[in-house]
C-alpha cells in the first residue's frame, strides 16, 4: 500500500457508517484495552495460538491505534520514533544488555 | 519517514540490548494489553488527558504491536487493511449507519 | 472480619472523600482493568514477582470490583456462587477434566 | 453464605475438573485482565450496560482474584483492608476530598 492509504480507508469507512459521533478519544482508548485484551486471550493457558485469529485481534488493536492518532493528529510512524529515542537514552545499551530490568532500578 | 523506516529502528533498538530473547508472542501480547492499560488511566476520571502523555502511551502500545507484528511476518498496514474488508462486510453502511450496535444483533 | 466489614470501611473511606460523585459504573469498570494491568505487569518478563506488590494489585482489583458491586447492589460472594453454577454447567466434568478447551469446542 | 463457603465451592471446582494444573499465579493474572475487559466492553459507546451480563462478568473478575489470593494464601478481605489503610494514608481526606488528584500531585 501507499503511505496514508490505509488511513483514506479507516476514514471512509467511519464516515460511511456516521461512526465518527462514537469516536471520542476516550471511547478509542477503552476500545483499544478491549481489544489488547481479546488478543491476550489467544494467548491463554499456553495453548498454540491461532495465527489467523491472531492477525485479526492484533489488526484490530492497531486499528482503534490508528483511530486515535487520526483523531489526534499524531503521525504513528512518528510518534513511534520520538518514544523510541526517549527509550533508549532510558535504557542504554551497557547497562541494559540482555536483562529485562525496569530503567528505575537498572545498575551501572 | 520512508516505509520500513521505523521497523529497522526497532529492529536496531531491540538486537543492541539483546531483547529479542523477552519478545516472546505471548509476552508482547501482554505488553500490548499493559500499555493499553496506562493509555486508559490517562482518560480516567474524567480529568482532560495530557496529550503530551497520551502521545508517548499511544506509540508504547503501536510499539509492542509492531514487534508482533514483526516477529510473526504480519504487515501492519495489510492486516488493518483485511480486517478492514471483513468488518466492512460485517457491519454494511444500510445496517449500521450512525448505530453502534454489534454485528450479531443488527436488524434489517 | 466480620462479614460486610469491609463494606462498611470502603462505604465510610468514599464518603469522607466525597469520591462518590467520580464513581460511575462504568468508570469503576475502566479502573477495574487499569489495576488489572497493573498487576499483570508484575507477571511480566518472567521476572518473580514480588508478592507484597501482588497483594497490593490484587487488592486494588477486588477494591474496585466491590465497588462496583456495591454500587449496583450486587452481593460479591452471591454472584460469584451463581456465576459458578453456570460455569458448572458448561464445562461438565466429564468432557472437560484436564483441559483448558473452551466450553463451545468441548466434546464428547 | 457462610464465611468460606464460596472458596470451598470455587477449590471443589477447579479441582473437580483437575484445572489446577493450568492456574500458575501468571495465567490467573492474564484471566483476571481478559475479564476485565470483557466487563468493560458492557460499557463500551455509552450503551446502557445490561446488569444480568454486567453480574456475570463482575463474578468472572471476582472469581479469578478469589482464585489468585488462594493461590497466593492470601485473604481477600484482609489484603483489601491492608490496602486501604496505605491509600487512606496517601489521600488525607483534607487534601484530597472531591477531587480526583493522583497522590503525588496533591497540595496542601
Amino acid at each position: 500500500m501507499y503511505p496514508g492509504e490505509i488511513h483514506a480507508k479507516l476514514r471512509a469507512f467511519v464516515s460511511e457508517r456516521d461512526w465518527d459521533k462514537f469516536h471520542s478519544p476516550e471511547n478509542l482508548a477503552k476500545s483499544i484495552s478491549i481489544e489488547a485484551a481479546e488478543l491476550l486471550e489467544l494467548y491463554q493457558w499456553g495453548r498454540p495460538a491461532d495465527l489467523e485469529l491472531v492477525k485479526d485481534e492484533l489488526a484490530d488493536v492497531l486499528t482503534y491505534c490508528h483511530l486515535l492518532a487520526m483523531k489526534l493528529n499524531f503521525d504513528p510512524d512518528e510518534i513511534m520514533n520520538s518514544k523510541l529515542e526517549k527509550t533508549s537514552a532510558k535504557y542504554p545499551v551497557k547497562k541494559s544488555k540482555g536483562k529485562s530490568t525496569k530503567y528505575d532500578r537498572l545498575q551501572d
